[in-house]
């Protein structure tokens, strides 16, 4: 155990592509734990593109950071100690908490999970925040049926790849879009995608899309927004569907971005849009978890996973998802798991 | 009786804003009628603006008007001689006919009206094509819920005005967009809308959105696009539902308009976009024209028409859709009733 808690600040609000000077490594003792408060040691910690949103002052679906205060995201921990009579210390637990070596929490929003049940890394991946992001946005609003033709951008990305064996389990063609060639190898060779476009080795995206959907696009769960959207929305059919993730290629903008204008292309098609938070289906996350979880243990979903070690290098670790560094889920291992 | 069919050609496809050299009057003799037709003199026609898609040579949901050829649209008309057992003379048939004195139909896609049940010219409109398309839109998209805002751009058009009653019988706040202060008027003082926005002489629309719509924006009914609706999107409420419907702001663009990226917003807000046409609609239209004509007789729906008088100013009356010349819907009045 060491003596003291690493934490790491958010110091300086970045105005387009955030680097090191934002961020800050402070020590600081380790909290003293109250009534009714667990104790708990980072063991995992996620870092996600959604978390640069909350770098920016500015209003969102989460409130943003405060400055000179610790980032905050998905964790896996251990129970150090326990004073709420909800956990018990060795307890593994998942939560919204610090980019620290220790936190302290009340117990709300903490959830004990099951090591015997999934490796504790798929608590933040596969089974945790962004596969149940995939399965409702997929099975929600892109309401995918046999036959049609799903892409995703963003494919190789820990919602992506889950978004594209949902499909390939409904029945549907799969067009994965992502951005390196181990990635398209990944998508093509590990998860059976029908087929896989490298959007940054392309000469010509148009031309990729029409020989990879020959039947246009029923849905698109859009990871990513800007060009390679523009492109997909070209090969919409009648009433397709777009379930609205992320748009990565956005986050780090200087100036809000502009580019052609959609409505008419959604008009023409009768197409819909939505943009979700996974929150919205907070209330039937149960029910995302258990089907997961079973997709998983039957093979039907695989996963990948990048873990950086070392907490000091999480602000990497999150930077390199703007690099497209990461195959799978982005993770940063803090601690062994000791138990 | 005039003795030959005059007829609307389209000659030329515009690029940009049509105009009269797009267009051209032809004389033809009046058509033979064969076993199964009928022959229907037109007494109304409507024009649109959907129309002006149909005018370039691009895929949409209907397919382009064909060049040296009659235009086509919403027509009332009467059964001047029929051998079809289904149409007898003097019937009154609403359908989709030609810009002429005089078309030939086989009977498919016309419709007897009962002309004691409302006058000729509201099945072109409020108990028509545009009071279906914002019955539809608003209640299967929009979903207005009593106390939401619900905000509608080409307020004082055919479609609009009746948005905005809906809106109001549904018990919304409603807030029209429009641009003149004739349609302000009418909306605010025969429409009772709680607010109305004219976008032509405002300072600064976000400053008069933000005292309309004080708790937000929870439906965006759009018929406009472009700058009007970049600055409602910065409106929305969490879970808001834009049925969009038209982009007139759009449809004369020599190039494919740009503009901020709306994604973020939808991505903020989980807000949901949805294009459609009103046919998406048509297994349940009959159910829609009984509840329009129901709201009208019982004085919860007024509407008003802007008609021109002549079958040779009905490139005019269309072209006058861009100024926004209309309050209300625009017709063409062909011939009297002379029953």
């Amino acid at each position: 155990m060491t003596a003291t808690n690493r934490q790491i600040f958010l110091i300086e609000r970045p105005q387009g592509m955030p680097d090191d000077r934002h961020f800050k490594l402070i020590e600081s003792p380790i909290p003293d734990v109250e009534d009714g408060q667990v104790l708990i040691r980072t063991l995992y910690l996620s870092v996600d593109p959604y978390m640069r949103g909350r770098m920016s002052d500015v209003k969102s679906y989460v409130p943003p950071y405060k400055l000179n205060e610790v980032l905050t995201g998905g964790v896996v921990g251990e129970v150090m100690e326990s004073r709420n009579q909800n956990f018990q210390r060795g307890d593994i637990v998942v939560g919204m908490l610090g980019w620290q070596d220790y936190s302290v929490s009340s117990g709300q929003y903490l959830t004990k999970i099951d090591p015997e049940a999934a490796p504790l890394t798929a608590y933040l991946g596969v089974v945790g925040m962004p596969g149940l992001t995939a399965y409702f946005g997929l099975l929600e609003i892109g309401k995918p049926q046999p036959g049609e033709t799903v892409v995703v951008s963003g494919a190789a990305g820990a919602v992506g790849m889950v978004v594209g064996q949902i499909a390939k389990i409904k029945g549907c063609r799969v067009v994965g879009i992502a951005g390196s060639e181990k990635k398209i190898s990944y998508l093509l060779d590990e998860l059976s995608f029908d087929a896989a476009i490298n959007y940054k080795t392309t000469k010509n995206i148009q031309a990729d899309l029409e020989i990879a959907c020959p039947n246009g696009v029923d849905v698109y769960f859009d990871n990513v927004g800007g060009d390679i959207s523009d492109a997909v929305l070209r090969f919409l059919n009648h009433q397709a569907r777009i379930p609205l993730c992320g748009q990565i290629s956005m986050y780090n903008l200087e100036k809000p971005d502009i580019g052609p204008r959609i409505t008419t292309s959604l008009i023409k098609t009768s197409s819909m849009m939505k943009g979700f938070i996974v929150s919205d289906y907070a209330a039937e996350h149960p029910r995302g978890i258990v089907q997961l979880a079973q997709w998983v243990k039957d093979g039907k979903i695989k996963y990948h996973e990048t873990i950086v070690e070392g907490l000091e290098n999480a602000p990497e670790a999150f930077l390199g998802l703007f690099r497209g560094e990461n195959l799978g889920k982005q993770l940063v291992k803090v601690a062994n798991d000791v138990r």
